[in-house]
């Protein structure tokens, strides 16, 4: 299934989004007008801003606060990657050099920080005090599941809870409150809100789990970053973490944790990926994207019930 | 005049605004707690959330609004030292340790955004859309002025038009909101909310002429910081631009950006601090106190335009 297919009923208001996000580059300071027009023109899927119009299709579609809301979504998922890549160092991200790698660490702070800030305008054009708390509540749970993720980095005594609790925080947040804020600025009924969230929140569970899982089997050129991304943090994801379980003699991570070297770097990504574990990952991914499809069966049948449901099998088989 | 003496009307409601700010350290996350404990108790004038709660006296005080509004403004201050230490590698502040020294680069990044998203929830609490609109315009101001800051750090050729823009950005702008936010939540007439932003803007920039005076005229013991931090970071502040303006042959201050050297950094503290332009500093940054004050006549008068007036008095005449 192709993405435009599944974005028909709101391609002309993602085109709007992606307006209002371009928008912000009018800016009196050339140097961060170009900085701005790079890091919003830099692709993307656009899943989250979809998600907020395509949750908001159930009651009240009202494009005045779904708009600003998306785009508020989008913006606050991009300020995260740009200081994401500055605490990683990461040099490349969908193919293209990271302001981190261009600019340093301090400009990627600060940068991040404005693009935090104009996400935040976005949210308080919505005029709903209920989304605006959550979307900084969204914010304190990803900066404190990405703080947990510097903590841990390097440690191989890890829990699968810590795992799922990690990803909750850093990547399914932000997909409750896309889905979220979608119905509740669409005057769903409390019960859809709730429904909503819950899809969110096992899609964006799904969808870390199968970015983690690309980490090691998709390709350079598929990924627009290095494979291996991830280990090269330390960040032990589920894959690292089924191996452990299944494999406890072997010490191929815990060498490559305390020696940080390219040979057993080389030697984890083998094994992951002549493992069953990846097989086991993709179970749990398609568990959870069947919990999100279940959580809409309350919602009104519409397309956007069908996109959502066809979004989520995208978000499960996509190669990148 | 002592700090306690001017905040007396508001002195309660002052301590309440601390409580606020101590209750964000009840989070489940033994390590981030400690860190927020750290730095909410870092001592600081409280001269925002003070401005806040002034400006707020002059119509209908509602605390149920302008507790949040200041506590909000006072973490935005804080969250910004956070980032900012990081960015200048400043390894102490207030007398005490950065986080930047203590944890290093990455979770300074990550403590801040965490300190941001949670005065965002506190402004969200104000349920005033205007206000919390300000306050994101406010953050992308503050980031966008530290930005313009860096990326002149170490050129000589600026003009003190670019200084004034710089200082506006990224301290005036907060005062402003911490006034402003005052006045509108207390539904003060336009005109009102007008001269209590003009109060806010002249005292913003008084303020940082001054501390860039006692950057070169403290002790490391008022400070709680070395001196000549700004010079260090390559920042060309009010009194080294007035230097280079009445000695254009001397080339100690090119020197010192051209080779970072301790020599050349001694040279220009001396020069700055025996030359008559710590006093034209002085008269500016007075000027601008006087502009802040005239502000303030079109106020009802009581006891919160004397504080203010007081206030003004104060922050030219302190010692750190």
């Amino acid at each position: 299934m192709e993405l435009s297919k599944i974005y028909e009923s709101i391609q002309e208001d993602l085109a709007k989004v992606k307006d209002s996000l371009r928008s912000i580059i009018k800016v009196d300071f050339p140097w961060l007008s170009k900085q701005l027009g790079y890091v919003v023109r830099g692709g993307g899927k656009g899943i989250r801003p979809a998600l907020t119009l395509l949750a908001g299709q159930f009651y009240n579609y009202n494009l005045k606060y779904l708009l600003p809301m998306a785009a508020s979504v989008e913006l606050m998922h991009t300020a995260t990657l740009v200081h994401d890549d500055a605490i990683d160092k990461s040099v490349v991200r969908r193919g293209r050099p990271t302001i981190y790698k261009m600019w340093g660490e301090e400009p990627s702070v600060l940068l991040g920080d404005y693009l935090f800030a104009k996400a935040g305008e976005f949210v308080s054009d919505t005029h709903n005090p209920r989304v605006i708390k959550l979307f900084s509540q969204t914010l304190a749970t990803i900066s404190s599941g990405e703080l947990n993720q510097f903590l841990g980095a390097f440690k191989v005594e890890q829990t699968r809870q810590q795992y799922f609790q990690r990803i909750s925080s850093k990547t399914a947040s932000l997909f409750c409150l896309a889905t979220e804020s979608g119905a509740i600025l669409s005057e769903a009924p409390e019960e859809s809100v709730k429904a909503l969230y819950e899809y969110g929140y096992n899609l964006g569970i799904a969808f870390q789990i199968i970015d983690d899982i690309l980490d090691f089997i998709g390709t350079e050129e598929e990924l627009g970053k290095p494979v291996g991304s991830d280990l090269s943090q330390g960040t032990l994801t589920l894959p690292v973490m089924l191996l452990l379980e299944r494999y406890p003699e072997n010490n191929t991570v815990k060498r490559l944790f305390e020696h940080k070297d390219k040979k057993s770097m080389e030697q984890t990504i083998e094994l992951v990926r002549n493992s069953p574990v990846i097989e086991e990952c993709y179970a749990l991914a398609s568990e959870y994207r069947a919990k999100a499809c279940h959580s809409l069966s309350s919602l009104p049948e519409n397309t956007s019930r069908q996109a959502l449901i066809e979004l989520a099998e995208y978000i499960v088989e996509r190669k990148n």
